[in-house]
C-alpha cells in the first residue's frame, strides 16, 4: 500500500489544511497560519501521520511556484518600474541587518568567524509566498506596499546568490575565490538577459494566440502555466531559485489582456491540490530531535533576530526611500518571512562543512516561526479601522 | 538539476499534449487522441526526453482519479439504477469473450494453459477513463450509452479481480485455493458496505456545509476532492482499482445542489495539470525492445483480438439487454479501452510467473492500441448527421 500512501497524504493535508483555515479565519488571522500550523500538527512534532515523500517535496515545490506565478500575474507593472531603485535599497538594508546580527550571535555560540557569517547568510534569505498569499487575501497585494515587497524579495534573491557563492568559495581555503565569483555574477546577468528575451517572445506568442477566437479557452492558461514552469526551471539551472522564475513569469504575463483569466484558473489548481501541500510542506519540516537548552536558546535569539532584523533593515530602506512610517512598517513586516531557500542555504551550509548539523533545527524552526508569524504582523500592519473603505478584498471563499 | 528536472517535463507534457490535442481536434478527431501521441512522441519510442518518475507516476494516477471523479460526479442516478441488470450483463459477457478469445491466442504462441489463461485475464480489464474524456468531449457521458458503460466498467473491475485472485491462486500449485478467493469476496463485500456508509455520511456531511453560507466557497470543492482521494486510497486497501473509488465518491456527491460547482474546480485542476500526464504517461511507456517477428505477430493478433472481443462480447450484453444496435455498438467501443489495470496485472502475471517477460511490450502496445483506438471508434459510433440536433455539447475550450 506504500505506493498509494500518496493519496491519503494529500487527502489529510487538504482536509486539515482547510479546516485549520477556517478556524483561523474564524479567530480573524489569515487563513494561511491555519494551513501552517495544519503541518506541525501532521508532523513529527505531534501526530506524526504524514511523511514527507518525493511526491509530496515536488508538489509542495509545484504549489510555491505556482503562488509566485500568481504573485506575478497581478503585478502592476508601472508601479513596479517606479519602485524598482527603492525596491533594492530596501533589499540591500534588509539582507545586511540580519547578515550582521545572525553573524554576531552565531559567533557567541560557536567561537568560528566563517560560521558565524554563513549563519547570517541563512537569516538574509526572504521567501514572500507567504506574503503573497497573505497579501492576496486582504486584497493588497497590487498596492504600493506590495510591489515593493516583490520588487525587494527578487532583489534579496539576488543578493542571497551572491553572497552564498562568496561565502562558501572562501568557505574551505579561507581565500576569496574571485573566479568562481565573477561566474556565478556571469551566469545570473546571462539569466536575466535570457528570461528578458524568451519573455518577449512569450509575450508577443501569447498575443498571436488570443484574438483567433476571443473565446476563453483552455490552452491560454494551460500554455502560460507551462511556460512558467520552464522559467522556474530555467532559473535553476542559473542558479537562481525557481519562485524567482515563476514570478518572473508571471510578470511578463500580467499585461495579457487575458491575464485575470490565466489567474482564475491556475489560482484553482493552486487552492485545490498543490499550495495545501506547499504549506503543510513547512509545518512537516519542524523537528524537536536533539533539543539541547543551549540549543533551544539559540533558536529562540536567532528567530527573535529574524523577525527583528528584517523589520528593522527593510523599514529603514523604505524610510530612506520616502515611504510613509506605515508603510515602511507594512514592507519590513512582508519581508519577515524565510521559507525553503533559507533551508536549501542551510543544506548546503551543513554539506561543505560551514554549519554544524545540531544547529539546522534550529534554523527550521527559525523558518517556521517567521512563516507563521508574517501572516499575523501583517494582518495588524494592514488594519483599517474603517474596513468598508479599505477597496477591494479578495471575497471570502474558504 | 535533476531534483528539478520534474518541473521541465511537467512543462514539456503540456505543451506537447496541448498542442497535438489541438492538432487532433483540427483533424476531427478527439482531443485525446493527440494527447496520447504526445506521450509515445516525447517517450523511448522516439525522442525520449521525458523518462518517468515516481512524481510523474503519482502526478498520472492523481489524473486518472480525477477523470473518474469526475464521471462519478456527472451520473445520472436514476439512470446508473435502472441500468444496474444490463451494465452486469454486459460486463460478463464484456469479460467471457476476450478472456477466451485471449486465452485461444496465447496458447498457439505458448503452449501453457494457465500462462493463456493468464493472457486471456490481461485482456478483460477496461479502463473507462479515455471513453469518460471522450464522452464528455462530444457532451454524451450521461446518456443511456454512456451510463452503462460507467455502470458495466465497475462491475468489468470486480469482475477482473476475482478472475485474477481466481488464477493467481491456482497458479502455483494447479489446484484452487479456495480459501483465499473467498478472503477476496468477503474483502469486496465490505468494500462495497464501508464505502455505501461513508458515502451517505459524507453526503450529509457536504449538505450540512452548504447552506450556511450559499456563496461558492472553496471548502466544498477541496473537501469533496479530500474525500475521493481517501475512497481511492481505501479501495486500493481492499483490493479494488482507486479509480473505481474515485468513481463511486463522485456518484455519492453527484446529487448534491453544488455537484456542478466541485466538478468546475475538479476540471481545471484536471486539465491544467494531471489529466495531460495521466494521458502522456501511457504512451511513455510504449517500448519496442526485444522485438522478434513471433513477438511482433503476437503484438498485432492480441491487438486486434482485444479492441473486437469487448465490441463483440459487450455489443451481444447489451443486445441481450434490449438495447439498440446504435447503442450496442456504442457500449461496446466504449469499452474497448484497457488501461492502467491491464499492465498491473501483467506486471503481477511476471512476478508469478504466470507470464514470460518477453510478453510484457506486446501487452503495453496491445493497451495503447486499445487506449487510441477508442475515442476513434467512439467519434464514429456516436456520429449524428444532423449534429445541431445532437444534445449539449461540451463548448469547445481547447
Amino acid at each position: 500500500m506504500a505506493e498509494y500512501e500518496y493519496l491519503l497524504d494529500i487527502a489529510i493535508i487538504l482536509a486539515a489544511t482547510k479546516v485549520l483555515s477556517l478556524f483561523s479565519k474564524r479567530v480573524n488571522l489569515p487563513a494561511v497560519v491555519g494551513s501552517l500550523l495544519a503541518g506541525i500538527i501532521l508532523g513529527p512534532v505531534l501526530l506524526n501521520i504524514v511523511q514527507p515523500s518525493e511526491t509530496l517535496t515536488n508538489l509542495a515545490e509545484l504549489g510555491v511556484i505556482v503562488l509566485m506565478f500568481e504573485a506575478g500575474l497581478e503585478t502592476d507593472l508601472n508601479e513596479l518600474k517606479k519602485c524598482g531603485l527603492a525596491a533594492f535599497i530596501i533589499a540591500l538594508l534588509g539582507v545586511l541587518v540580519p547578515l550582521i546580527t545572525g553573524g554576531v550571535i552565531m559567533y557567541i555560540f560557536e567561537k568560528n568567524v566563517m560560521q558565524a557569517i554563513f549563519a547570517g547568510t541563512i537569516l538574509t534569505a526572504t521567501s514572500v509566498s507567504i506574503t503573497v498569499d497573505t497579501l492576496q487575501e486582504m486584497g493588497k497585494l497590487k498596492g504600493k506596499a506590495g510591489t515593493a515587497i516583490l520588487g525587494a524579495a527578487i532583489i534579496d534573491d539576488i543578493l542571497g546568490i551572491v553572497l552564498l557563492s562568496l561565502i562558501t568559495s572562501i568557505g574551505g581555503s579561507g581565500n576569496v575565490d574571485l573566479g568562481s565569483i565573477v561566474f556565478v555574477l556571469i551566469k545570473m546577468a546571462l539569466f536575466f538577459v535570457l528570461a528578458g528575451v524568451t519573455g518577449l517572445i512569450a509575450y508577443r506568442f501569447f498575443i498571436w494566440l488570443m484574438p483567433r477566437n476571443e473565446a476563453r479557452k483552455r490552452r491560454i492558461p494551460v500554455l502560460a502555466f507551462a511556460y512558467c514552469l520552464v522559467l522556474a526551471y530555467c532559473s535553476e539551472m542559473f542558479g537562481i531559485a525557481d519562485i524567482t522564475g515563476a514570478y518572473i513569469a508571471g510578470v511578463f504575463l500580467c499585461n495579457l489582456s487575458q491575464s485575470d483569466y490565466i489567474h482564475s484558473k491556475v489560482e484553482v489548481v493552486s487552492y485545490m491540490l498543490i499550495t495545501p501541500v506547499f504549506f503543510a510542506s513547512i509545518g512537516l519540516k519542524v523537528t524537536v530531535d536533539g533539543m539541547t537548552p543551549e540549543i533551544i536558546i539559540l533558536t529562540v535569539v536567532i528567530s527573535i533576530a529574524a523577525v527583528l532584523t528584517k523589520i528593522i533593515g527593510c523599514g529603514i530602506g523604505a524610510k530612506v526611500m520616502k515611504y510613509t512610517n506605515r508603510e515602511a512598517l507594512q514592507i519590513g513586516m512582508g519581508m519577515v518571512c524565510r521559507g525553503e531557500v533559507a533551508l536549501i542555504v542551510a543544506n548546503k551550509g551543513m554539506k561543505v562543512n560551514l554549519m554544524d548539523a545540531k544547529y539546522f533545527s534550529p534554523m527550521v524552526i527559525m523558518v517556521v516561526v517567521t512563516t507563521l508569524i508574517t501572516p499575523i504582523l501583517l494582518k495588524f500592519a494592514f488594519y483599517e479601522k474603517n474596513s468598508k473603505k479599505s477597496g477591494a478584498k479578495r471575497p471570502a471563499k474558504a
